[in-house]
């Protein structure tokens, strides 16, 4: 409790600078695999709070690594930093100043409330144990997104365990919430291309056609969630694009159709891809038609580790009260956390930002989309506290 | 048969001009409603035949009048002027020399037919009974199309009989066709806009999915032949368009489709006009969504008079052989003829154009599309003796 | 005309038998193959009427042969005899006496209208050139009918044309009516059985659902008629049955359907026949199950020989006036006339039957069935004067 | 600890008096309702062990009073006594002596268990705290089951928590599962009625086809679980039978279907109820048809009290070994025992009871369940502890 006091009071100094990165962030943002300026910025902070860190790492990534005094465990956090194909729509003096470019996603502050850890270690002149090592990642937004390649180059080699927080405008702004297991899903993607035969419109007998073979794909394909999959795995088949023909009076020749797929654990994905490409094939082939499908796998599912996630239900509890812990839902959003996770364990974590109070009302990738800053706080404290309650067990 | 034989000899004359002007024409398209060079130049070639022509008739026509001199019956005969919107790919000297317009569905012939048919008629000087009536006239290939205007200006008051041709390649060269009653489709178009309630592709339930409706839609409007027609009714309802969603992840908000319904009568039209709109408006409701239906009524079904094809399958036999002369089967294009002939008895008449020694293989509206030309020889003889033939009656 | 008028004459003379017959018969009906009282009733009467009779002619039929003393032509007219599995609901004094059997379509009339020509020949004494045959056919309401057996003993051999008439209650009294060609349809029936596999209703993805691909095939097979007949091709198909399942909350494992398919040419009978079953076996595939199709080819289309017709329609007229003579529409049903129509030239044609004055009013086959007991006047005299025409030619 | 093998070898002397009853209610079952001879012998049984027993509560149910001699919270623990309209198609010695009448879900070891329960509470002669109150209950099998006439007839008044088991053979024997919140299913049914038009098969532009409306509404319905359910939600719709028609060539009048749905929460069920019957009445609708919807709701969820199922948790592991102890997935099953939890906090939980060594390898319901008998004694074991731990809290 002293130990989340202390932690608590060097933050409460730390955060003007924190809210101060964020809008400058958010004046700021870069496209993902674009963060240049973003990831000089953050160097040049860096440097200015004393850090060592390693820039171009995966990419556009930089590693900060703060050393204890003490022998002890590495612990790794991390934030991403890139920003979304969105036109801010705010009006706000901290709103994005780049044309259809847009921190919607609240990467900003993700980077900003890392700069905050580094500052609150940087503060402790080496008295801690172990390693605290401040992944900057590049790319979240895109599928691959840039984890794999901050994996690639070492970013996460010697780690004991991960954290990291999402900060969340659908959970309202005081609360934290994770669950163990499957948390966030498996996001993949689809592209159908179906090739029937065109002709007059008034001549289908000398057709296949092609809104034909679609309509009856779209039908079929709901059958893999009603009937095809276990009712006890949550997962979802939408069909969000359909596009076929030209004109009224021509039977359309090709008809493709884009999708994507949510699953919550790799043999649901997997058994769901491949039912789906046979339903495909065969709609097609009792048509007469012909069909290719690119289905693309996205990032895993975010699992936590069982005991990382006790961890944090014991963690949270004590530093935020427990009533501002929740056991949260799956979420049908995906995260490139979790490759990470794959590879060491530990916990991705969800900080409420949601507040009608300061208009952060708007779900993630709204064009009006605004956090609580104070959620940043939240953010820092859970994570460090994360860290020391792993060194001091 | 003597007469017959004097039309023969005298068109084979005038044959070569007419040869002459379907190439300059061909090399000149102009688009529905656009004609305006054509039409002068048919004004200026009707002036050296010495006819008495009206000009700007319902738009670009022209109403070419040539008396006998004794009295008797007016005979009307009817071309069409316009060409279509299609890249000419034929690399002949008489190609289309507008990027993007061509003569592809023959009217070009059909117009020098008519001119060599006001060369015949002038070439009797008035030994003849009645009026022969020519009509030059737009826009029959959009709808709603040019012979309402004609009517409406005019064009056939007084007439006591109509008649016209269309060249058609998928028969071959030295045959002619038409049938009794109905005998070509009636061509209408519809335009169906669904409103559903768009949303993140993982979360279904917090919309309404009008991929989904779209889909269900097209099944449900086969039923509409399969099921709900007359089987004795030849109809068709395609749909030609299908189009919904931008990206794979966001749940499609509104679909749109096109489609053009077939039929030969109007009690067939109108019953599947009521049903189509019930099943749009329906199956929006059934998911939630609304619907609007834009159903466009295009020309009437060609109903050729009874006694006027008896005419032709008399006269046509005497003038080409019965071997020459078909019944056709239902057509499923449109024309607007069909607006002459619900106002004076006549008859529409197909004569063959195609012949693999003269590349005249290609349906109508494709862009290699071309015909014999000798049977414009054809047209003109079949379109002057049905003529002679209602007047000696 | 005065021949016309001499057979009308004498069939009055003869109609009261008619009658009597016709309510005999009535009264006494039998189904299909079973005929064997009817059978020996008729050979009765034609010893009465002293015409030479073969019984037992493809079963139970009947060939009387009345010749005449001149050489000539060998004309053969056809009634049939069997009665239909329905209860009789009528309760004038002929109504039936045998529960759940009923002349409900007629068969009682036609056969007492053959043995009134019969009565018409034998009054001739043999005035008159060549030879009448009378078949009195067996079991024309199942499939494969009593026709083929007929051919097959014979009936036919020898046969220069052959007439039919059905007494017709959706047409009125006093009408006449066939047309050229096609005329009534091949009615094919098609039984699928397929095969998923069961489970517990709560765990559809350890099931293949019997009743998801029941409905799928149901969809898929209205695309038929709707996109893959030519649309000018009168067509049907029909699920009649559609049976899977016992309990609520149990998955089917098989479901089973009946239909039938309606076409009037061979060519698109049989491509109907193969695509329904490429149909029902890639539908089966789709949803992992399995599926036979046990497709019964039923009578072929009537078709009236060009001659004959033209023949039905100049006799008819003189006969009954030109008001009296209709085209008829194609006709939905079948008839095993067909195969005679396939071997010998001739027309089958409808007198119509219709009239609410003597509650003629129901459709064929139902219970309450009745008709105009004169129309029995105008089969017979149709029929003779179409073989006096045949004979005089 | 010392308890807890206190307990354990009390009840080994019991066991073999379990198997014996066991085995005689085996060979002697009775149907839902029917219980008569059951209810009987278990009331002998108990008068034996001395247990004060009500009878006919709830039809043929009992309720046996334990009392301690110290004061103390009123515990309850049930178990169902029905059996099955299943033949028994085992060979063994204890095989059903009922033709078509089998416990085929084990419920003859619950009773037996429960008797055995009883013995045991006997032969503590008072000394423990509170009452025990042991629940037989009939008729859990049918909808709505027996649990709802124990209530309503006392049997849980004055319960502080009820206690349930049921021996489950896809667990293997040797291991106990259950989960906090939603287990098992909320199992409803639905009948529906759909009222078209029948017709000729030939015809079917005069006829409402059931066929095709029965089949639309199939495809219809799996959108509920695949669009309209939030896939966090498992949930199941199941259409378990069809049925339309009877024969090929006729178009059929009526569609009935009989169909389950799964949930396992009260808002899913009546949401997932309310679309099902609009999406009924929408597309009879849509068809021109008319329908009815039979929907029954059946026995709510099993909803487990947190700190019931953390009891669980925690008493199973020290009685069994944490190995031992499972976290149930959700059970599409249903259970009445459902509305004891509505009523009172409790847990209702799995004991493992496969074990392919003694043949108890097939379903609940399979005409060969068996059971590994041992499983009386955990479930005897396991109620118990959780009595005993919660008096002693």
């Amino acid at each position: 409790m002293g130990e989340e006091n202390k932690i608590e009071e060097q933050l409460q100094t730390i955060y003007p600078n924190m809210v101060e990165w964020r809008r400058y962030l958010h004046r700021h943002p870069e496209l993902s695999f674009q963060e240049q300026q973003t990831s000089g910025w953050i160097a040049e902070r860096l440097r200015e709070l004393g850090c060592e860190a390693s820039t171009n790492i995966g990419g556009y990534g930089i590693v900060a690594t703060i050393k204890g005094s003490q022998p002890g465990p590495v612990i790794a956090l991390r934030t991403d930093i890139d920003a979304l194909p969105i036109q801010d729509e705010k009006t706000c003096d901290y709103a994005s100043t780049l044309d259809g470019v847009m921190h919607a996603c609240g990467h900003d502050a993700h980077t900003a409330t890392m700069l905050g850890i580094a500052s609150y270690y940087a503060s402790l002149k080496g008295q801690f144990a172990g390693e605290r090592r401040l992944l900057f990642q590049p790319a979240e937004e895109v599928t691959p997104g840039g984890a794999l390649g901050m994996i690639a180059d070492g970013a996460i080699d010697g780690v004991d365990a991960i954290y990291g927080v999402h900060l969340w405008t659908p959970f309202p702004y005081g609360t934290v919430a994770t669950k163990e297991g499957p948390f966030m899903a498996a996001p993949d993607e689809f592209y159908i291309d179906i090739q029937g035969k065109g002709g007059h419109g008034g001549l289908p007998h000398e057709t296949i056609d092609a809104v034909i073979v679609g309509s009856a794909l779209v039908q079929a394909l709901q059958t893999i969630v009603s009937r095809n999959v276990n009712p006890l795995e949550p997962s979802v088949v939408t069909v969000g694009a359909f596009h076929a023909g030209t004109t009224a009076n021509v039977i359309a020749e090709r008809c493709s159709m884009k999708g994507t797929v949510r699953t919550f654990t790799e043999e649901a994905r997997y058994s769901i891809r491949d039912r789906l490409i046979d339903i495909v094939d065969k709609t097609a082939a009792l048509y007469g038609a012909s069909a290719k499908t690119d289905y693309r796998i996205g990032y895993p599912p975010v699992v936590n580790d069982a005991d990382e996630a006790a961890r944090f239900f014991r963690v949270a509890g004590e530093a935020f009260g427990s009533e501002a812990v929740q056991v949260s839902p799956l979420i049908m959003a995906g995260e490139d956390f979790a490759y990470y996770l794959k590879k060491v364990k530990g916990c991705f974590m969800f900080v409420g930002a949601g507040n009608p109070a300061c208009e952060a009302v708007y779900p993630h990738h709204h064009p009006k989309f605004d956090i609580d800053e104070r959620s940043m706080l939240y953010s820092a404290k859970l994570m460090i506290s994360m860290a020391e309650d792993f060194v001091g067990q």
